[in-house]
């Protein structure tokens, strides 16, 4: 499955969180990663970024899509990141 | 169509980027909106940001999917944002 990853967290969190995401994902902007993954592995990383957000104060939205054949992407500006090797 | 647009840009024009996409998506959280909208209000979005972002340092990405049917929502944390009325 396809997932893009947003986060909104306290900046004491936003390194674990990042280095935690970059693991399963690839980074794409500022606060934002996306990728291929599997059911295990996304349950793996909300598992992981449950521990470390928190609740009453951070904000991690998961999109997921079965297929990438119902969507594009588009780009105005500069591309920030890319699908860099991951691990 | 529905789409997610987040956007990665200098501080002096993250206002001015956030306002004008408020006009035609709702915010979800820090630098991502999400919404339902019509080609023609895309294309007048687009041209919109381009004449406010710096091409070489500013970044916009938009997801475009052709149905919702195809994806779901997981939140971590808070909501931040929500679908309150735009305009």
């Amino acid at each position: 499955m396809f997932v893009i990853l947003v986060y909104d967290v306290g900046v004491k969190r936003v390194n674990k969180v990042l280095k935690t995401c970059r693991r399963y994902l690839h980074w794409v902007q500022n606060s934002v990663l996306e990728g291929d993954i599997t059911e295990a592995n996304l349950i793996k990383l909300k598992t992981e970024l449950k521990s470390i957000i928190n609740d009453n104060e951070d904000s991690v939205i998961i999109y997921k899509f079965r297929t990438k054949k119902y969507h594009n992407i588009e780009t105005l500006g500069i591309k920030k990141g890319g699908e860099e090797n991951i691990l």
